[in-house]
């Protein structure tokens, strides 16, 4: 059987993601988005990375769980990968074709960010996986920037028992914010960087705005 | 941090793995190489695919435990080669390094077998994740051969529950058998194909002497 070469990843119209630091406020702001679509009276699917269906929300345990043997990074990085093959597969195509939106927190991007800029495994590598086993980009990033001790000081107050990502040093979350940035900046049509130090319901307020902008120009 | 351009897999001295259909007779053979070599003075580490790590095993117990969601064709192959990083990294390379000789059960060729022609997933893809993630390969691979029926015949009087991949039909059986035969065809320099139909002890006899040979030769 021979696979066709494989092509740019395609962008999905109504596929959402969020991305961030730890503590940016990804979770808080998803609550918002769905409201906004819910209250426009779509159907709204939102999901999470590492997860989204039993085997990937497996993986995650396999990859987040300090019980766990540590994963090196190559093996981090494909355990990353094989969970967003399924998630695709098995979730996120399957709303998306059913004409919902998907809302999905963290993607492709954090590989990028963490297993990228964090672990420094290489982005040529990293695209090949993108282009191979996931295929699609979404239409719509925001990305909720914060300084990377501002966000901690806001999970550690939360996380008694912080994962094993959770535990890396601060330049590990340094390089990740520098990589979050220059992809944004690559593409920015895609990226709308999102000022998340700022209290919540102003970054609530400009997430959904940019939501129902796009909304609004693909009608 | 720049990652090295990957270069062609590193041939491995005291490194040798066992390939072949289900019911070949891998894990009694192993057993027969493992007496000779310790007969003969040597550290020997017996370890085996899917697996050799606590998280490479609880990998391996996410891809064969029929209880699990079924991975999708491409997550299967990255779970596959992120259980191979962490088994080169935290097994294979430390033995080898304090000298022991180290016998798979299965390595990178039951990829390229099961993922590649059982599923019909892109060799070339399977080419860059062995070059990307593994980086190594056997000195000596021992192809243990047989009619796809008569292999499952041994395996049906002991397995009860067959796992994920023993559940598979038998042609995806006969594409497997087919590229170990075309991987040894092409490499005869580290394969050696043994005809796997006959009684186990002719089958052991030939592996131990294909190893001992190499033993010689090297010494
Ligand atoms: N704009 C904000 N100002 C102050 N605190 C906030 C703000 N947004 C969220 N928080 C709080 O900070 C903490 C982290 O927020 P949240 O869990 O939404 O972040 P996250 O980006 O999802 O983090 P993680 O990466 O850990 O999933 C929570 O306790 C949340 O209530
Ligand atoms: N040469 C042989 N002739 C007959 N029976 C054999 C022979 N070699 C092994 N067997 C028997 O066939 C069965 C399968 O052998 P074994 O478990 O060694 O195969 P395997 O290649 O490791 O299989 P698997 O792929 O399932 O791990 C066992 O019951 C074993 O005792
Ligand atoms: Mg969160
Ligand atoms: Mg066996």
């Amino acid at each position: 059987m021979t696979t066709p070469i494989p092509q740019a990843p395609v962008p999905q119209a109504r596929f959402i993601t969020l991305e961030g630091g730890e503590g940016a406020g990804k979770s808080t702001v998803i609550a918002a988005l769905r409201d906004a679509l819910e209250t426009a009276g779509e159907d709204v699917v939102c999901t999470r990375e590492p997860g989204g269906t039993p085997l990937a929300e497996e993986i995650r345990g396999l990859l987040l769980d300090p019980q766990h043997e540590a994963a090196a990074p190559e093996a981090e990085l494909l355990l990353m990968f094989a969970a967003r093959a399924q998630h695709v597969r098995r979730t996120i195509l399957p709303a998306l074709q059913r004409g919902a939106w998907v809302i999905c927190d963290r993607f492709t991007d954090s590989s990028y960010a963490y297993q990228g800029g964090g672990r420094g495994l290489d982005a040529a590598f990293i695209a090949e996986l993108e282009r191979r086993v996931v295929g699609i980009v979404p239409v719509l990033t925001l990305l909720l920037d914060i300084d990377v001790r501002e966000g901690r000081v806001r999970t550690n107050t939360r996380d008694l028992w912080p994962d094993r990502i959770e535990r890396e040093q601060e330049d590990f979350f340094a390089r990740a914010r520098g990589v979050f940035l220059m992809r944004a900046q690559a593409e920015p049509d895609r990226f709308r960087v999102i000022d998340a130090s700022r209290p919540r319901e102003q970054v609530a307020a400009d997430a959904v705005a940019h939501l129902l902008a796009l909304r609004e120009s693909s009608r």
